[in-house]
C-alpha cells in the first residue's frame, strides 16, 4: 500500500511537471499559476505542495529538464567534432547554445528567471546539472590553456560562458543594444576565436 | 494662459518623471503603479494619460534618464585616461558600466526590462542617447581598428558590448552560472583584452 502511494506521488509529480513545462514553453513561468496546473493535473490544489515544496520547486524541475535537454544537445553537436580542435568545439557548443535558445525561448529564459544566486540554498541535483554543462565547455578550454589550474579555467569558462549568453539574450530579443539576429553566430565566433587566441 | 497650461503641463510631467524615477530605483519597474504615482504627484489618474500616452511612455522618460546619467558617468571616467591607449579606455568604460549598474541596480535592470526590440517603434530621442552612448565605445575601436568600416565597428561595439553586459548580469545577480564577484572587473578586462590582441 505505501508502495502504491509512493507511485501515485511519482506519477503525479512527473504529470504536474509535464503541464508546467508545457504552460513554461507556451507563456513563461510568470504564467503559472497553482491553481491552473491542479484542474490540468485533476487533482486538489494542495496535492501541488504535497509533491513539491512550493511553486519555485516545480519551475525548479522545469529548468531541471530544460537543463538536461540543453546539456544533451551541446553534448550531441560537440561529439559530432569531437576530432577537431578545441576552438572548434567550443564555436560549436556556443552555436548549440544559441540553437536551443532560440529554438526553445521561454523554457531558456526560465532558467535565468528564478531567484536562485550563489549565496541561496541552491538543490545539490541543480548545482550537479549545471557542473555537468560547464564540464563540457571546460574541457576544449583545459586542453587549450594546459597550464592553468582547474579554478582559473572554471573562471574563464563562467566568463566565456556569460559573454556567449549576453550576446544571445540581447541578440535573440531584438535589443535595440544587441547584435543583429542574422549575425549572432559570426559575433561569437569572433569573439571566442579572439577571446582565446594563442 | 496657453503657455500658463503648456509650463504647468511641464512641471506635471517632470514630477512624475522624478517620482517614478524613485519608485524604480527602489521597487524596479514591475512595481510601477499609475494610481500610486497619481496619488504621491497629488494629481488625477487621468492627469498622467494627458502627459504620457501609457506608463510605457513614462518608464521610457525614466530609462533616458538612467541612460544620460550612464553614458555621463562613462564619459567622465574615459575623460580621465584620454591619453591612455585605446584598450585602456575601453577597460575603463566597461569598469564604469559595471560600477554604474552596481550602484543603480534596478534602474540599469530597468534599461533592459521594457519591451523594445529593433522591430518596434522606438522613439528617435532614444535611440539618439543609445547612439551616443554606442559612438563613446566605437571611438577606441575605431583607433584599433582603422581598417574596419563603420558598419563592422558598430557590430564589434555591439558583440563586446552584448558580452561586457553577460558578465555583468550573471555576476551581479549573483546566478550560480556567473562570474564570481570580486572576480568580475578582472574577467571584463580578460575578455576585452584578449578579444582586441592584435
Amino acid at each position: 500500500m505505501a508502495r502504491k502511494t509512493k507511485e501515485r506521488r511519482e506519477e503525479l509529480r512527473e504529470r504536474l511537471i509535464d503541464i508546467a513545462e508545457a504552460r513554461v514553453a507556451e507563456n513563461g513561468i510568470g504564467a503559472l499559476r497553482a491553481r491552473d496546473l491542479a484542474t490540468e493535473a485533476g487533482c486538489a490544489l494542495g496535492a501541488i505542495y504535497n509533491v513539491f515544496d512550493d511553486m519555485t520547486g516545480l519551475v525548479l524541475a522545469v529548468n531541471g529538464r530544460t537543463f538536461r535537454r540543453l546539456g544533451a544537445d551541446v553534448s550531441a553537436e560537440v561529439a559530432k567534432v569531437v576530432e577537431d580542435a578545441p576552438i572548434e568545439r567550443l564555436v560549436t557548443m556556443a552555436r548549440a547554445y544559441l540553437a536551443f535558445a532560440a529554438e526553445n525561448p521561454r523554457l531558456w529564459r526560465g532558467l535565468f528567471e528564478v531567484e536562485m544566486s550563489v549565496e541561496q540554498d541552491v538543490p545539490a541535483w541543480y548545482m550537479d546539472e549545471l557542473g555537468r554543462l560547464f564540464s563540457i565547455i571546460a574541457a576544449p578550454l583545459a586542453e587549450m590553456y594546459p597550464e592553468k589550474p582547474a579554478t582559473e579555467i572554471d573562471l574563464m569558462t563562467r566568463a566565456l560562458f556569460s559573454s556567449v549568453h549576453g550576446i544571445v539574450l540581447l541578440g535573440l530579443e531584438k535589443r535595440i543594444s544587441g547584435v543583429p539576429l542574422e549575425r549572432i553566430e559570426e559575433q561569437i565566433d569572433f569573439l571566442l576565436r579572439s577571446a582565446t587566441r594563442p
